[in-house]
């Protein structure tokens, strides 16, 4: 099983220092790499809070300054974006990074892109559907030709240039739709589930739906691969990480609160969240190990599982944290 | 007086190894901060050729690699890209070089992009002119108010992050064309004049233009900043340079004649444009400086000169060359 982390590259309070926020960032890259983790994730946002509008420079600088980890989006707003640019930003990260790159598409948890380039929401899973339908097009033929509603006419046009991967890795990143669950496994693409609160396991049915639809359409078992996005945390003892991340934790949850109606759990609720079967993944590195298997198992089986820690925790809680998945966990990840 | 280099990160022979190039390109960059020059841009094509596609990913990489070096386009072709993705992403760019980001913006000298992206030739000047005006309203902004005809409207619309420069750079490229002298003098915008061959005296009227355009419209003197960019390479001596440089120039100048018309200049023929008026900046470290000092008067005075090597010399050439220039040619400009 893969290790990653996902950042969603946090302004720091007040916002006085993004230009350090941004170069941290990119040393927990460097040090993930370092580790041992297998990918990193940079999140795609349009608002104060994040500083990863342009997640592709992130990632070319973070490619780089590592070696072996994978650089991932999490996810890559496909439906305000251009199909065109997003494959040619991940072509160039992938011969930056000599084969690492891979995207993982969806269709975005927020809004907020959709007035600035100018889209209109009634139009949500449509204009995902046909830009994904472009960008598999993108990545399996030098030369294009297609026509669609949301993106002007190609017609004979190379797009340059290519990766050095045979088939650039596209995931598909899903919420909660069923229908999302349907699309990647037609289309037999690698799924990245996030599962943000709640228990893990109530996702299985839906996992399986995935595996049943893409078998019907013909892809192998090996083929229909799972991952897992959860908020995640690791420090010496489970009392040590959740009094480290709740308080952070509860603060974004609560900032939440106007604009999607969020509550803030209270400590016994997200200790719950916490507990055996809960989504987040938080604790010492043997309690997270155990309930990364739980989750794996309880989904048929996860090819990655992804750490979002990036709640507001300091730099140094979050490079420990880094430390102790890539030193403790996946060691005994791979001795089970 | 500062230095720079553009590179279009042309792809080798055979285009077998694009990867390798990437990284020798990065390496090129990161040996430039090293040596102490002040300025490394990326420019921005749609063809086999070059790996430019996506200038931002290989600046943002180079950024995470370097301490000193500016890091701009060389040229950012605006007609066919979102002036608020180019803002974000040179933001970021900002970001993670700690302040080190520049754009220069023009109309670009190839087409290609114009069908990708879906754009209209007929409407080349209007494009441009109207998106060169959003993105100064993004550099001076953070809530956006726009229309306009190319590009959906902006109401209120918020656009993060912010770069750390309080007044990121924006330097208009131009070529020959005398309205794009005017147009840079009357926004005070910096510019950047490609003298790709002839005499680069002859460019003194226009220049003068621009600089007369902008005093009208209000601008100081130390605000209308003038750069040029030409074709140029440093070698040990002057017979060294041409050997090496003539070459690989007149196969990129023969492969044009299909597509443009442009016929190869006999070896006679470009010595004399690399004679000293001529456009073509080559020679040992002492004869580069003195056309450097001498094109600069010619042209009333110049604040960066970019040199353009990239026609398909080795890496170890221009490595080589690279160094010459930093350790040579800029120390004997700044004793001048």
């Amino acid at each position: 099983m893969e290790i990653g982390i996902d950042s969603f590259a946090a302004s720091p309070n007040g916002f006085e220092d993004n230009a350090k926020a941004i170069q941290e960032l990119l040393e927990r890259i460097a040090l993930a790499d370092q580790v041992g983790i297998d990918a990193f994730g940079i999140g795609e946002h349009y608002r104060k809070e994040f500083l990863d509008s342009a997640p592709t420079t992130i990632l070319a600088a973070a490619a780089a300054r590592t070696k072996n980890i994978k650089l991932t989006s999490a996810v890559t707003v496909l439906s305000t974006s251009d199909p065109v640019r997003v494959f040619q930003n991940f072509s160039t990260i992938d011969l930056i990074s000599n084969g690492r790159a891979e995207i993982v598409t969806g269709r975005g948890s927020f809004t907020d892109s959709f007035p600035l380039f100018g889209y209109n929401l009634n139009d949500y899973d449509a204009i995902f559907s046909e830009k994904l339908e472009l960008l598999l097009i993108n990545r399996d033929n030098e030369i294009v030709n297609w026509s669609g509603l949301f993106r002007p006419p190609l017609r004979e046009q190379a797009i340059y240039p290519r990766p050095i991967q045979k088939k650039l890795p596209i995931w598909l990143g899903v919420g909660g739709t069923a229908a999302s669950f349907t699309r990647a496994g037609k289309l037999g693409l690698p799924l990245m589930v996030a599962v943000i609160g709640g228990q893990t396991h109530k996702f299985a049915p839906l996992v399986e739906l995935y595996r049943k639809t893409g078998e019907e359409a013909g892809f192998s078992h090996e083929e229909l691969i799972v991952g897992l996005h959860s908020f995640g945390y690791v420090a010496n003892t489970r009392e040590e990480a959740i009094d480290a991340f709740y308080p952070r934790y509860a603060e974004v949850i609560a900032s939440m609160n106007k604009e999607r109606g969020w509550v803030a759990p209270s400590r016994e609720q997200f200790e719950a969240q916490a507990d055996e079967k809960g989504a987040i993944v938080i604790g010492s590195p043997d309690e997270v190990a155990e309930k990364i298997i739980r989750h794996s198992k309880a989904l048929g089986g996860i090819s990655r599982f992804n750490f979002q820690m990036d709640v507001g925790l300091s730099h140094e809680q979050m490079k420990k944290s880094i430390e102790l998945i890539g030193k403790e966990v996946v060691p005994l990840l791979n001795s089970k």
